[in-house]
C-alpha cells in the first residue's frame, strides 16, 4: 500500500509537495485552511486569519525564468516579473496540469499533528482537522508542513516609546491593501524590507508626505539590473557564485557593496546598511531612489519617541528630528510558529527551528515529518520549496537515509552558532542559505544534479549556458528522478522568453557603413592609445 | 526717461525679464492673462485657455542646482527635483525677493502688438490689452514675448485612420490632470515624450492595462543617473560637452547610445530610437523600464488603424497586432504661435520662427522686440530664458548692437536648412541648441562669460570645479553686468545642497583594519596583474 502523506497548506510549497508525492507513488492529502489554493499568492481584500496577506500591487521579486516550477515554465506572454494575480493563475495552471486539486481538502484547518503511540516503530502521525465545525482524525505515514513564515506579524510596540499616546492610526504592514488610505496624510513606514519599501513608495503617490524609517538600512536593487536584464538572471549564475564563494569575505563584501552602489550611492541616499559584513537580503524596488530624489519619500533613522501627533527620530541628520505624522505602518516583519505541532517535535527559538537541511527535525527518531519552504535563500522560494519536496519524498520512500541524529543535531547547532569560514558572503544562517549551494546539495542527494564536467564533453553549449547563464530551475530536471525531457530546451530558450514580452517594437539597426567604419576606427584608436600608455 | 518695456506673460521667462529690466533701469510692464504668476508651473484642476496645463504629479526634469535663477538658489531643503507646487513657491519667492509683482498686471490679455507708425525711427510698439472686458492701448519702447511653446496642443487626428469611429474616450495629454480617470480601463497613450511617458507610467498604477505607442522610440534616462547623482549635474559639464563636441558625430552618437543603454538596453524594451543620428531630447523617467518588466506598461509600435473598441498596431512584434482599448491619450505635443503679432513681425513656419539667436526677429528694422524662452536646449529652460533676457535688455539699451539684417537672416536660414520633418513630437531641431554653447555665446556678448584660463591662475579650485563640475547657473553671475557676489560660494557648495536633502541618515563607515588591509591588497593585486599583462 502506498504511504499516506499529510500536507499542510496549498501554497507554492504545498502544491509542489502534492505533485512530488503523486509522481513518486505516494498518496498525498493536502489540508488547506482557506477555500482556494495559492497561499501567499492569493490576494483578498480582507486579511484572513492564519494566511499570509498580500497588498494589491505585489509583484514577484524573482523573474519568471528563475521562479517557476522546474518542469513547468510560465506562459510565454507573462511579464518577466509576475504580478500576484497572474502568479496565482500560474499556480492554478500547475494544479490543473498535474491534477493536484483532487488531493486537496479545502476549508480544512489542521488542529493538531501528534506522534502515534508506536511512532518509534511506525513513524506515523495522527492528524486532527477541523472542517466546517466538524473535527476529524486520521493516521498518516508522513507529514509535510508547508505553512510558510509570513502569517504571524511581528509588532514589537515596546520598542517605540510613547506609541500608546499616539492619536493617529497605526497598523502592521500585514493589514495594508491599497494606497488610498494614505491620501493627503503624513505617513511614516517603519522598517525597510520589501514590504515597507513598497508601501512607502506606493503611499508617496497619494500621500502628503512619506517618511521611511530604517535602523539598519539596506541595499536596494532594481529588478531592472545591468543593462536592463532581470536582476536574478544576471546575479544568480554558477559562475558568479563560484567567484563570490572563492574570495575572502571582506573582498566579496567590498565587491558586493560596489555593485550595489552602482545604481545609486546608498550613503548619499541615507540608505547604506549599518552592517556591511553580514549581508541582509537586499530590497528589491525599482522606484525608491527616484522617489527620494524627487522629494516624495524621506529617509529617516530609527524612532526615538512617538508623541501624540508626531514622531521624534534619533540621530536625525540634515533635518528636523521631529515630524508630524498621521499614520504609522509597522513593516516590522513576521515570526513563524507551528501551533499544531508540539514543541517536542519542532521547537522555534530565536527565529530558528532545529531542522536538518532546513527540512527535518533533527532529533526525531523517524524522518517522517518535513517542513517545506522554511528558508529564505538569496534566490526564489518556489524552486527551493519544490526541490526540498523532491528530496523529502525520497527520504519518505526510504531511498535516501538521513545521517544519525547526532550528525543532524551537529549541523543544526553549527548553523545556530552562525560561524563563518571567512570566504564568500556572510549572512544569517538561521533562515538564509546560499541558494545555489543549497539546491545543488539537495539535488546531489537525490542524484539529480547534472554533471557539468561530463556535459562539457557531450553538450558543451548546454554546459556553458548552465555555468555562465542563469541558474534557472529547468537545470534541476535534466537528470535523475523527476527528469523532464523539456528541460534542455527550456534552458536554451530562457532568454527568448525573457525578451519576448518586452521586445514588442523592432527597429532596423542602422547600418551606415560610415558609422561602422568609425566604430572600428574608434576601437583601433583605443587599442593604440592603451598600447602607447603601457609600453 | 527710462525705456518702457512690455512683457507678455509672467511665467519663468517673464519673471526673469521683469527683473532684468528693473536692474538695468528699464521700466517693465508685464501683462499676465491669468490671475497669478508662474505660467506653466501653476497647476490648476482645470485647463485654462491660453496657458500651459500641468498634470498634478509633474516634477521638474532638471535638478534644483541646474534650473534655478542664476542669483537665486532654491531653498536648501527643497528636493533635488522639484515638484510643481514647490517650483511655483520658488517663483513666488523670486518675485517677492526682487519686488516683481508691482510690475505685473494680472487678468490682462494682450490682444495685439503692432508697430507704431514711426517704427523705423522710434522702434516703438502699440500694445492693446484687455482687462475685465476693457480694452486699453499703450505705447512701449520695446517688447519681450514670454508666452512659451506649450499652450497650443498638436492633435493630428488625420494620422490615425478610423479615430472617428472610436467609441471610447480620447483626448490630448494637455487635458490630463489625475490618473483616477484610468481606473480599471484599458489605456493607450500615443507618443513618447516626457508627458506621454509620465502619463503611461501613472496610469499603470490604476489601469487595467496600459499601452504606450511610439513610432520613433526614445532614449529614456533616469533622474537617478550614474551612482545616483542627478542626471544633469553629471551630464551637463563643460568637460563632457568639450568631449562630445570634439568627436565626429558618428562616434558621439555611438557613445551616447552606449551611455543611454547602460541603464537598460533600449532594443530589448522595444524603445530604441528609430533615428539614432539626430538626437531627440531624451525622455526623463525613473520608472518606465520597471513598469515594462513587471508587465504594467506594454510598448507598441505606431498605430495602423483605430476601430470602434480597439486599436491595430503596425509591425507589431511578438504580440497580437490588435488590442481592445477604452481610452486613448494623444501625447502628441504642441505647436506655438503668436496670435497677437502680425505675421510680418514673427512668422512661424514648420515649427520654427525666424529668430536671430532664437530671440530677435531677423528682419526687423529695429531690435525692439524679443522672444524669450522659445528654445528647447538640452538643459534647463529657466536659466536659458534668464540669460536670453539679460542679453536682450543689453540690446534694448543699445549697449549691444545686433549685426546687419543680412547676417541675422543668414543665421536663421542656416538653422532652417538643418530642420527635420515628419510626424513626431514637436520638439523639432528648429528649437534645439547645444545648451552650454548657446548660453556661453550669450554671456560672451554681454561680457559676463567667466574666463576659465585666467581663473585657473587666480582661483584654480573654482576653475576646475567649473570645468569638470556641473554647468550650474551661478557661473553666469561671476562677472559682468548683473554680477552676484554670492556666485562663487553657490558654485562651491552646490553638491552640499544636493546631498543635504537625501543624506538624512548617517552610518559610521566601518573601519575594520582587516578590511582596509584586504582592500589595499586587492588594489595591489589588481595593479600587479595589469602590470603583468602589459609588460
Amino acid at each position: 500500500m502506498a504511504k499516506r502523506v499529510a500536507i499542510v497548506g496549498a501554497g507554492v510549497s504545498g502544491l509542489a509537495s502534492i505533485k512530488c508525492c503523486l509522481e513518486e507513488g505516494l498518496e498525498p492529502t493536502c489540508f488547506e485552511r482557506s477555500d482556494d489554493l495559492g497561499g501567499l499568492w492569493r490576494f483578498t481584500e480582507h486579511v484572513e486569519e492564519g494566511r499570509a496577506s498580500l497588498y494589491k500591487s505585489v509583484v514577484s521579486n524573482s523573474c519568471k525564468e528563475m521562479s517557476c516550477y522546474s518542469d513547468f515554465p510560465f506562459p510565454e506572454d507573462y511579464p518577466n516579473y509576475v504580478p500576484n494575480s497572474q502568479f496565482l493563475d500560474y499556480l492554478k495552471m500547475y494544479a490543473d496540469r498535474f491534477s493536484l486539486l483532487k488531493s486537496i481538502q479545502f476549508k480544512t484547518t489542521v488542529f493538531s499533528i501528534t506522534k502515534c503511540q508506536d511512532f518509534n516503530v511506525s513513524g506515523q502521525w495522527e492528524v486532527v482537522t477541523l472542517h466546517e465545525g466538524k473535527q476529524e482524525s486520521a493516521i498518516f505515514d508522513a507529514v509535510m508542513v508547508c505553512t510558510g513564515f509570513l502569517t504571524n506579524p511581528h509588532l514589537p510596540l515596546g520598542c517605540f516609546p510613547g506609541i500608546k499616546t499616539f492619536k493617529g492610526q497605526y497598523f502592521h504592514s500585514r493589514q495594508y491593501k491599497h494606497p488610498d488610505i494614505f491620501k493627503d496624510k503624513r505617513v511614516l513606514v517603519v522598517g525597510m524590507g520589501n514590504s515597507g519599501t513598497d508601501i512607502a513608495v506606493e503611499a508617496s503617490h497619494v500621500a502628503k508626505k512619506v517618511f521611511l524609517s530604517t535602523t539598519g538600512g539596506a541595499w536596494v536593487i532594481s529588478r531592472v539590473f545591468d543593462s536592463g536584464y532581470p536582476w536574478d538572471m544576471v546575479f544568480t549564475t554558477r559562475f558568479q557564485n563560484f567567484i563570490r564563494n572563492s574570495l575572502p569575505t571582506p573582498i566579496v563584501t567590498w565587491l558586493v557593496a560596489k555593485k550595489m552602489n552602482s545604481w545609486f550611492n546608498h550613503a548619499n541616499y541615507g540608505l547604506v546598511p549599518k552592517d556591511r559584513i553580514q549581508l541582509k537580503e537586499p530590497v528589491l524596488n525599482d522606484e525608491l531612489p527616484g522617489r527620494i530624489i524627487t522629494g516624495k519619500v524621506f529617509i529617516r533613522p530609527s524612532i526615538k519617541e512617538v508623541k501624540e501627533n508626531s514622531v521624534v527620530f534619533g540621530n536625525a541628520h540634515n533635518t528636523p528630528s521631529e515630524e508630524p505624522i498621521d499614520v504609522i505602518v509597522f513593516a516590522t516583519g513576521y515570526t513563524f510558529a507551528f501551533p499544531f505541532l508540539d514543541e517536542s517535535v519542532v521547537k522555534v527559538e530565536d527565529g530558528q527551528a532545529s531542522l536538518y537541511k532546513y527540512i527535518f527535525p533533527a532529533h526525531l527518531q523517524k524522518p517522517t515529518l518535513a517542513v517545506i519552504g522554511l528558508i529564505k535563500p538569496l534566490g526564489s522560494m518556489l524552486p527551493t520549496g519544490e526541490t526540498q519536496a523532491r528530496y523529502t519524498v525520497q527520504v519518505f520512500k526510504g531511498v535516501i537515509k538521513l545521517p544519525p541524529t547526532s550528525v543532524m543535531i551537529k549541523e543544526v547547532n553549527e548553523r545556530k552558532e552562525n560561524k563563518h569560514n571567512g570566504f564568500g558572503l556572510c549572512y544569517c544562517k538561521a533562515l538564509q542559505a546560499d541558494y545555489i549551494t543549497y539546491i545543488d546539495d539537495l539535488l546531489t542527494s537525490i542524484n539529480a544534479k547534472p554533471n557539468l564536467f561530463s556535459l562539457l564533453l557531450t553538450d558543451p553549449l548546454l554546459a556553458l549556458t548552465m555555468f555562465f547563464g542563469p541558474y534557472s530551475p529547468y537545470q534541476f530536471r535534466l537528470t535523475g528522478p523527476g527528469k523532464w525531457k523539456g528541460a534542455r530546451n527550456a534552458i536554451m530558450t530562457q532568454w527568448d522568453r525573457t525578451f519576448k514580452v518586452t521586445k514588442t517594437r523592432i527597429v532596423q539597426e542602422s547600418s551606415s557603413p560610415f558609422e561602422s567604419l568609425l566604430k572600428l576606427f574608434a576601437v583601433l584608436a583605443l587599442l593604440v592609445s592603451v598600447f602607447l600608455i603601457f609600453l
